[in-house]
């Protein structure tokens, strides 16, 4: 589906829960093979546990990878299990290289997977996400304020022209020209900032990671973070997964994804 | 191959040149059949041909992945054909993430494809590189200047400290805790930058792209980029794999590695 549609499925379902697909060796339930059969099975399980409280998945390219090239056909399995259910799939990748590399990550994620959008890193600037834009039905998700402790290191660092470069890369991406939507990544740990880059970007969908076990707090973000088309896109990824709880956990990621539906559907107006 | 072992490598074969495996569909010779088979033959052809005047290939997962699972698949090929060779394998990845993510990605390409380095970008900070510095034998190669037109956006600015982010950057990154090896991406086309990065890291190596078709100065960089372990691999991509000649494709792209080959003799105390 396309961005433009969010605003109508959030009212619809009540609910702007992204799920995040991270099958984690680690963390996965006992009865799931540590194979990519196994990764693709727990995914599409808990998508369809899931899917009536959710408008979003999000796959998390690296736990796929871990598994090379069988774990690469294993996220194509998710990718067209998704693509028949009408929600807004993220490739959660961090891409982005020179321009002509750049081109080829775009026919890799938005062609060969057809994910609806994918997360990129902005560092190497506008030809590293030019090609990305050039999509007229897909989402490019830049990278902005993220929820882990390194953000510090560089995303926080203030300028010689008074801005932190977080909040340059705002200002900056959403001068260039593009066919497609525009979206960014905004860690949610770190509220106040949710603010100050809404004066920045009055309009856009933010990303919002960090909820549940990362530490965000949902009431504060969509207090501060939702515009008038909501605006916000808010990713559970562990918490749902790897839910404790009484059932299988199946059911206990159903619960949880329930729960979070249930508190965003109070803070929709 | 570890890193440490590069400098008598590279004195050995009189050479420090990283050949950039770039199959691309638009510029591949006319006789290659653009599927990962193809991409994996011709992959390989090049290895054969350039091995004598290489200490290094880079491959750009970008376009392996443009193929999805089968492009990986062809990727697993090459990387395969490159450890029977004794030369510097680089998965050119700019992967990072959260650190419980960048921990699956630096298991997809030290550990699956086991590749002995691969390229990361900077932005998320210490704990989307730390899981890549935990491998004692492995390279991460951060993403300090690079050589394409966007640098400009967010490398170069200048912060409040006084120095330009990707200075911040190598400087920071040279302050983490790390068990392997780091290395840096500096670009090729703005020469007069790679003096003021040796003064911040003068012992480290450097990987150059941007020699050949990105119009970096082989020259100049080796002038002022080496250091005493000599401290660089240059990357050549489309220069060579689409070299122009009176031959085949494989014996244009052998005789355009060895001139370049033959310059970094030269250039080599």
């Amino acid at each position: 589906m396309i961005a433009a549609e969010l605003p109508n499925l959030i009212r619809k379902k009540q609910s702007y829960l992204c799920v995040g697909l991270d099958p984690d060796p680690e963390k996965l339930p006992s009865s799931i093979p540590r194979t990519a059969k196994g990764y693709s099975r727990f995914c599409i399980e808990i998508i369809e546990a899931t899917e009536q409280y959710a408008v979003s998945y999000k796959i998390n390219t690296a736990f796929f990878e871990r598994l090379g090239s069988e774990g690469w056909k294993a996220m194509e399995v998710v990718f067209k299990t998704l693509q028949s259910k009408s929600v807004f799939t993220i490739a959660d990748s961090k891409r982005a290289d020179i321009g002509n590399t750049s081109k080829q990550y775009a026919e890799a994620f938005f062609k060969t997977l057809n994910a609806d959008a994918l997360t990129l890193a902005p560092y190497m600037g506008q030809d590293s996400i030019a090609p990305f834009l050039l999509y007229e039905d897909k989402t490019a998700i830049i990278l902005a304020l993220t929820s882990n402790p390194g953000h510090s290191d560089f995303e926080l660092l203030e300028l010689k022209n008074g801005k932190q470069l977080y909040q340059q890369v705002i200002e900056t991406a959403l001068n260039w020209e593009r066919k497609g939507e525009l979206m960014f990544v905004v860690g949610a740990t770190r509220v106040s900032e949710i603010t100050s880059i809404r004066t920045i970007c009055p309009d856009s969908f933010l990303l919002v990671p960090g909820i549940g076990t990362q530490g965000g707090n949902l009431e504060e973000v969509s207090k501060f973070g939702m515009n008038t088309s909501i605006g916000l896109i808010v990713n559970a990824s562990r918490s749902i997964l790897y839910a404790e709880g009484p059932g299988h956990y199946i059911e206990n990621a159903a619960i949880e994804a329930n729960k979070i539906q249930l508190q965003m559907a109070n803070y929709i107006k």
